[in-house]
């Protein structure tokens, strides 16, 4: 096809999920398929780029200073759940299991890669709990080593004097999932994270 | 989520194998996983639009007067491959089994949908093949009812004494096909099309 083309396919194919094939056949459908759906696609991109920015409070995507979720008061702000990235978050969201607010680090600990405290947004968390405001904190951060580093650091900045209880969200075997079809790590995890029953 | 990043997502659902999760992503990792994406696409799907327009000779996707096929002079300008939309053309190029080039209609005669000759790409076809140049119009439309009528509009209307060979397509069980997988009409195709053997 011609160049203009080709670079368009090559941006498509950036997508999380798009390889050679779909990013062609969406160049198609863009350019001669339903060539009116691009400058739509062109305007809700620049839109979204220039409207949405971080919440000041929780780091979540925003629109105004504060995201839905901050700014619901039917959700309970006392109880901040700590989340790696906004993907996280969606899918914590979407599970509807939980009534409390957020907090989006946008990384985790990871000395190997270069990130430090200093990389993520964990001064503000702990500012946020040093405020008073906060009964609960709950990692619900990633089960592997830099999950656990960031959960480790967490918990020693948290000024002892707070009163805030800090929980871990449960480590084991995946709804559906069955022991002969779960890797050993998880297997461990669940024997770790085993309870008491009946 | 926030509405600009709702109409986003809404307007990434459009394209073509993307769903409501996959829409989700893209626009999760455009707008917070690698930000620096966005723009870059923006700009490839502008200068796209702006630059790609259609073959004057046979209306490919072009970015000059010719697209790169009718500019190429190591194919057969003689033989045409009739072809409903730049998709199949792509399709056709993929297989990498022709050499000649081709002429795309835009469409195919459907009178159900009230597309008549008007809306094609077909009077640019008649006059291409007045022109004497041609020597082989090879028909590659589908095999259905518009297809069918497609063919017989053209064959109709060619002029007779231009001496131009018509073909068609073969039809029949795809590549790696067995007869048993193959539904109905396709095995009623295949018989039709049935060879002298050995």
């Amino acid at each position: 096809m011609t160049p203009a083309f080709e670079r368009l396919q090559q941006q498509l194919k950036q997508l999380p999920g798009v390889g050679f094939r779909s990013a062609e056949r969406m160049a198609l459908h863009l350019l001669v398929g339903k060539p009116g759906a691009l400058p739509v696609l062109v305007s809700a991109l620049q839109d979204a780029a220039q409207s949405v920015r971080r919440c000041t409070r929780c780091g979540n995507l925003a629109e105004g200073d504060l995201c839905s979720i901050c700014a619901d008061e039917r959700r309970d702000q006392r109880i901040v759940c700590v989340v790696e990235n906004v993907p996280d978050l969606v899918a914590l969201e979407r599970s509807a299991a939980y009534r409390g607010v957020y907090h989006v680090l946008h990384g985790k600990l990871s000395p190997i890669h270069g990130i430090g405290p200093a990389d993520l947004n964990l001064s503000a968390l702990l500012t946020r709990a040093a405020a008073g405001e906060v009964t609960e904190l709950i990692l619900a951060l990633s089960n592997d080593v830099e999950g656990e580093a960031t959960c480790h650091y967490l918990t020693e900045h948290l000024s002892s004097g707070a009163g805030i209880k800090v929980t871990r969200i449960g480590f084991g075997l995946p709804s559906g999932g069955g022991v002969l079809y779960a890797d050993s790590v998880t297997l461990k995890s669940a024997l770790d994270a085993r309870r008491d029953y009946a």
